[in-house]
């Protein structure tokens, strides 16, 4: 589960985790807003009804849901657990908000959080984008504060200075975390003493 | 803390550790044998008297410690809390029953396991070596029967099957563990809001 506020390079930082690993699979959330032209149900949103998705929080069959802009966005526990149940690792884009609920709904997950080097540089990447106006640069930065204050509880910090040294840390987060013990326990099996 | 059965490869990996990480120490154990020829008080070891040992153990001040013939070897608590106030990782390499006593006395060590692929890996690897004699190898096989039977309390296990593997994925955990928000939440710092 990734969060950063924007302008952290999550975006490229969450590609190079795709390129690494081809068998890292992005979750597809559930979502009530319209399909967008180019947009494939099941791959990048499972487009479902207003009602179905409420349908979907009185069952709690959802591990994190918001409302953005009137739309409902969220992941099903389905998901998650099919994906645990067949070994494969998925990887959640996914705000801060939402974290804290999975975090709640799913505690096996491992939550990292992309932290710029300080906020000038955020500032700074914000505004060489050139394409927000200036109110919109503010709320952005206003919203990184708010997200970056409660990020503490994140397994895993990843300061996004140089690049490449966050592109190698993010990975070694997920070699890592292949390693722990109540991932590998199994590999002890085959060393059971059967009347050695 | 590292820990391994004899044969699994753990002076490499160590060795790929230290070459990798400019700034990790190995840690420098007490010890009451003789110094031999070639090694360094304080490099190698520091030697000490039977006495200045058992004092050590009287006074706690050991966060484990073994007999290993007829001699006595202990790591000192200062040696780890001074690394720690000076932000220094230290590698330790270390048996199965010096790790656990370790993770009772010093818990916010990383605890590594490397195993072999399988026993059938493991008994050639140790014949390869064409050192041992046969009830040797057989004494060895035992003893990594029993550490790999006490191994499913460490942090991490790593196979070392593919030592270039094991390798990139030993060098992960450190990589991973030196983001761990524990140690990295001091990064939060400069993001407190200061009157923005």
């Amino acid at each position: 589960m990734v969060s950063a506020p924007s302008g952290a390079g999550k975006t490229s930082l969450c590609q190079e985790l795709i390129d690494t690993f081809p068998d890292l699979r992005q979750s597809v959330s559930f979502t009530t807003r319209q399909k967008r032209e180019g947009e494939e149900d099941g791959v990048d949103y499972h487009f479902i009804s207003s009602e179905a998705f409420q349908e979907k929080i009185r069952q709690q069959q959802l591990a994190e849901w918001a409302e953005v802009h009137g739309n409902l966005y969220g992941t099903s526990l389905e998901t998650l657990n099919e994906a645990a149940a067949q070994g494969i690792d998925l990887l959640l884009d996914i705000d801060c908000q939402g974290a804290a609920q999975l975090k709640k709904n799913y505690q096996q997950g491992v939550f990292v959080f992309i932290l710029p080097p300080d906020y000038a540089e955020l500032e700074k990447r914000l505004r060489h984008r050139g394409t927000d106006d200036e109110d919109v640069i503010q709320r952005r930065l206003k919203n990184s504060e708010q997200e970056i204050s409660q990020s503490r509880w994140y397994d895993y910090l990843v300061v996004n200075d140089d690049i490449n040294l966050a592109k190698d840390n993010f990975i070694a987060i997920i070699k890592a975390e292949r390693c722990r013990s109540h991932r590998t326990a199994h590999l002890l099996n085959k060393f059971t003493i059967k009347g050695r």
